[in-house]
Order: C-alpha cells, then sequence, then structure tokens
C-alpha cells in the first residue's frame, strides 16, 4: 500500500508563558506511515481516535536544566499526551484489532511501537462508559478521573460531615473531586473562573456552595462556608496559602497542581515543589502521638542511654524566681542545651 | 503546722515580642500552704523539683480570641509548663511517697489537685536516666524527647542512607531528632544560630554537617550537602520555605514548630498553620497511584456512571491540527469541561 501522510504537532521551542501554536509547536505533514506495512516488532499499530489535552503537559515544555515531576520533552519530537486509540493491526496476543486504548500517546493520527516509544507501555485496555459517548472516557477515565478517585482514596481520609474545598471544581479533574467527594457524604465548597462556571458546579455538578474566584477572594468563600477538613489543591500560590488558614485540626491538603505558576504569571515562595515532588508535610503535636507511642518510648530511651547512644546537655539555672527568665532566654536562643530549672533537691 | 509561702509565677499580661519577666510574668509570695493539711481530694501533693520551659508556652499567652493548638492561658492564674515533681504525700494508691513524676506543673513549689487541676493528668512516673542527673529528664523524657521520638516513628518513616536537615539542630528537640536520625543510618544536616553551638553539633552530638543561619543561607548549605529526605523543621517561615525547595521526591517534612513567628517577628504566608492545626500535606501524582490503586478504580468508576452518579462533560474539538491551540485555551481556563480533541471517528 502506498505510504500515507502521519502529520504530527512538533515540539518547536520552549515557551515561556502560555504556549503559542505555532511557534512553540508546530502542526508537521513531512512524516509518512504505510498502515499495511509498517513493522510491528510483537506490537500493534493504532488509530488516534481522541486526544485530551491536559495542564499537567506544560510542565513538560521547560529547559532540560529544570527539575520537575514531569521528564521535559525533547524539542523537535512530536508532543505526547494524553488519548484514546483504537488498534488497527495487532501481533501482540493480548490486543485486537477493534480494541480502545487510552493512555499517553503522540500527536498524529497513527502510532506503532515503531514509531513512537511511548505508546505501548503506558495504553490501558477500556470499554465505552455506559450511556456516554466516548469523548466522556479521557475526562473519566484519563488522568482527571484516574487522579481524582486514587487521590481521595490514598490521602483524602474522607469522613461522612466533613467539608472538602476544590480549587478549579469546575473543571475536568475538579468536577470529579467534587463528585465523588459528595458520594462519599462530604460537603463542597468549588471554586472557579467564571460565573458560567458556577452555574454549572451549582446547577449540574450539585456542589454545595461555589464562587467565582475573580470576584470573590479565597479568604472570605471560606470564612463563610468553611472551615474545611480537605483541600484539594489544584492551583497552589496564593490559593494554597489561604486555604491553610482555613483548616480544620488535622485537615488534610491533597496538592496536585500549581496552575497558577505554570505560565510564570506568579511565583509564590516554594509550595509548588510539594506537588512537583510528591512531600508529604504534617503538622505534629505530641499530645496526638502519646496514645500509641507512649509505651514504646520510654522502653527504647531508656535502652539508648544505657548503651550510651543518646546525649543530653542541659542549661541549668536554679531557682522558682528565675524560671521565666531562663524562658524568655530560651525563646530568644541564648544558651545550649535543654534548659532546666532547679527549683528544689530531687535527692531531699 | 503553720503554712509556709508557696510562691507563684503568674501570668501578668499579654507579651507582644519576647515576654518581659516583672511585666508580662510576675513572681507572686503571696500564696501560702499548709503541706501537712493541704486536702489531697484522693490525689497528692507533689514538691517541684525541675521547671522545664518550653518555647511552646509562648503560644499558650495570647489573647484568647486567637485560635492555636495549645488552649491559651487565663490572666493572673500561675503560670504552667512542663517540670519534674517529687511525691510528698499520697492517698492514691498508684502513686507512693518519693515517686518521680514527669508533665504538666505550674510554676510554684507546691501542687497538689486541690490548688493545680491540672496536675495529676498530664504526670507520668519516672526513673532517674542511666548515668544520668534528674537534670536530663525534661530535655529526654520531656516534650522535646517524646516529640522527636514519636515524631519521626509516626511521620519520619526513616531509611537507611537518606538526608534530614533540621533546624533548631542545637536544641533540646533538634538535637534528639539529629541523634535519633542518626541511629537510623541517616546522613544529618543541622542549623543553629551561634558558631558555639555549630561546634557542639559537630564535636558533641556527632552530625554530618552543621551551619549557623545567622551567617550561612540555608539555601546555601542545602545546595552544598543536600538534597534532603526529611526536613524537621521546629522553625517555620523563610527556612521552611527553602528547605522544600531542597527536597527529594517523596520528601517527608516534619512541621513542628514555628520559632520564627511566635515573638511576631515575622509573618509568612500561613504555613504555622499546617504546624497548628496538624494539617498533613501530601504532594500527588497520578504515576505514584495506579500501581495500588488501578484495579478498583475503573470498577467503580464504571459502577457510578451506570448509576447515573457520575457527572461528565466535555468541550469537544475536532482536528488534530488544533489539538496546541485547543491545549492553550485550556490552560488559560477558556472552557468549561473537559478538553477533548476527536481525530478520527471511533465507529470507523
Amino acid at each position: 500500500m502506498t505510504p500515507i501522510p502521519n502529520p504530527r504537532i512538533l515540539y518547536a521551542s520552549i515557551p515561556t508563558g502560555y504556549p503559542i501554536p505555532g511557534k512553540n509547536t508546530k502542526y508537521d505533514d513531512s512524516e509518512q506511515i504505510d498502515l499495511e506495512n509498517v513493522p510491528l516488532k510483537g506490537g500493534y499499530l493504532t488509530r488516534t481516535v481522541l486526544i485530551s489535552p491536559e495542564p499537567w503537559l506544560r510542565e513538560r515544555l521547560r529547559d532540560p536544566i529544570e527539575v520537575s515531576c514531569a521528564s521535559p520533552m525533547r524539542l523537535g519530537l512530536p508532543m505526547v499526551g494524553s488519548g484514546l486509540v483504537k488498534v488497527i493491526r495487532s501481533e501482540d496476543p493480548k490486543i485486537k484489532v477493534g480494541d480502545f486504548l487510552a493512555g499517553i500517546i503522540r500527536a498524529s493520527p497513527y502510532q506503532s511501537v515503531d514509531i513512537d516509544a511511548w505508546g505501548p507501555s503506558w495504553l490501558t485496555k477500556v470499554q465505552k462508559l455506559p450511556g456516554k459517548d466516548w469523548t466522556a472516557v479521557p475526562g473519566v477515565l484519563g488522568s482527571p478521573g484516574t487522579t481524582a478517585w486514587m487521590g481521595l482514596k490514598e490521602y483524602g481520609d474522607l469522613k461522612k460531615g466533613e467539608t472538602i474545598y476544590v480549587s478549579t471544581g469546575a473543571g475536568a479533574l475538579g468536577s470529579m473531586v467534587c463528585q465523588l467527594a459528595q458520594a462519599a457524604g462530604l460537603k463542597v465548597i468549588a471554586s472557579t473562573g467564571s460565573d458560567e462556571k458556577v452555574k454549572y458546579l451549582i446547577e449540574v455538578i450539585g456542589v454545595d456552595y461555589a464562587f467565582n474566584y475573580k470576584t470573590t477572594k479565597v479568604d472570605s468563600a471560606l470564612s463563610k462556608w468553611g472551615p474545611i477538613d480537605v483541600y484539594w489543591d489544584n492551583v497552589g500560590g496564593e490559593t494554597l496559602d489561604a486555604a491553610i488558614a482555613h483548616c480544620n485540626v488535622h485537615a488534610r491538603i491533597l496538592a496536585c497542581g500549581y496552575i497558577s505558576e505554570y505560565n510564570g504569571e506568579e511565583k509564590y515562595g516554594n509550595l509548588a515543589w510539594i506537588f512537583k515532588k510528591r512531600i508529604r508535610m504534617y503538622g505534629i503535636l505530641m499530645s496526638d502521638l502519646v496514645p500509641k507511642w507512649g509505651g514504646p518510648f520510654f522502653e527504647e530511651v531508656y535502652k539508648l542511654l544505657a548503651e550510651g547512644k543518646l546525649k543530653t546537655q542541659e542549661h541549668i539555672v536554679h531557682g522558682l524566681e528565675n524560671a521565666d527568665k531562663a524562658w524568655v532566654e530560651l525563646l530568644q536562643g541564648k544558651h545550649l542545651g535543654k534548659t532546666v530549672v532547679v527549683v528544689s533537691n530531687p535527692e531531699a
């Protein structure tokens, strides 16, 4: 069969703000493919059905020297991203012609293991969703739905009656988070960027409270409808900072993106790294820990001391009347070692 | 027996910066106690041996309207805090005369259930530590040692060969964290506020690297000796922010104080709330979660959709050549619903 064009969207140059199609990405139709004869090498050939553009892809279009959670894309190669493909030839016994696969694909009409190393390893066989067109698959089964569902299961620790706040609540991922949290019995507060999306959140998704962050401050919305037990953060920066202040004790924050900083509009300290490096952060207080760890603690510490494995150092002050002064000097970091005020002789 | 004076340190007024003894706290000797006849009500009477001033107490000296993790102290009442007491009379069969108890006590030479409601419930029987004076008890068995040991056990997830950074490493709590982490096989980087303390950290505690944060920036120290897998944060503010940037993927940050903000010198966003409300914060990424949650996800989502419990919404764009434009508009939040680019007909 005669080769036919297999156009691609190429990564052409590193964007500084929002990417500019035609400059940072380029549609290129110089490549050709012979659908009948392209070697499959035990794999399969697919026809692209859907491409699912997703925010995280922006992170890949950066100077490779910058560290992040997604590997940097290489200039001149085709863009890759989420999508749905249909199998049109196969040498893999587990994959049949006509199967639909979702996962990471490259931006072109056809792909095979021979032309795209990314393909097969990231693809999962999927079925049409009940009552939905195929176009519903990237949202529900692609990274938005997957991340929402798994993130809540692994880290959300959702309890009926709690309150969750979801930023970018009307987005593909946010609207999944809102609905899954609601199904788990939580009160849902969501923010989004237009009044039309606020209406969608209230009337279609059915969240309890929604607001437009461009006209209502996060702080005032959460003052009214909070406090919150869970914050699903897709935004980072100032929104994350504001949400922290409205958390209940033992709240969970799921940092899942920082779209406010992807395109260089804003830099807010280093909070974005909490997401990029999947850092877990725990506020800790002794009284929370004593019920579980009180027993083993005494045992181990006596042992460590007896074995000479633990050094201690005291800054000793004498007399009750000096206790407050000793404490202020401690706050000022004036002395070395644990400040201890001797009030009376222990041996007496 | 004749009553004898039982002086106290009273909480006199709310401090604005560092507390001023004589102004914010006052030594008062107007109270008397009859050691032989004070009613014990089934409890016991103790003589104070040691008082252990601790930084967290500062948090209690605030306007009661402000929320925090420690309850606010009431003006005019005696200061309370950590300490060691010896039992001199007892009606409680579990507590013998001569026993030593550590915990929260009030700042006065004697206390009983009758004169101090705090006493008994917060006190734990302790023994002298092997090879140590009684003055070592507040550091090792009091809140510094307890918090260090339990915090690392519960949240540290320490692995041999990892690197930990400890701020206020020469402090009572910090030096415990350094040593326990080292015993667990971690490389330890510690910061402190004087060259004398740096020397102590290196020569006595034996940490791998120590620096004086007043003369060396956290950022440059961690650039040299990091990256880090665990950050034990006693400081908050700018130090926490800097440490976040030097974390490895899946690092743990244990937020255990924010001494940089206790005395109002500095306010750094809302990071302090992570400690005050024991917030757990997780950076999350889909690919970390798929191995554990991939199976149950598909099952539950198909079920939710079949039952009509999950709403989906798509913003549909046609043609591969429009995929990059669709993606940029997604980054700009221009549309409602999951953006999907239809490249070919799924039914074909």
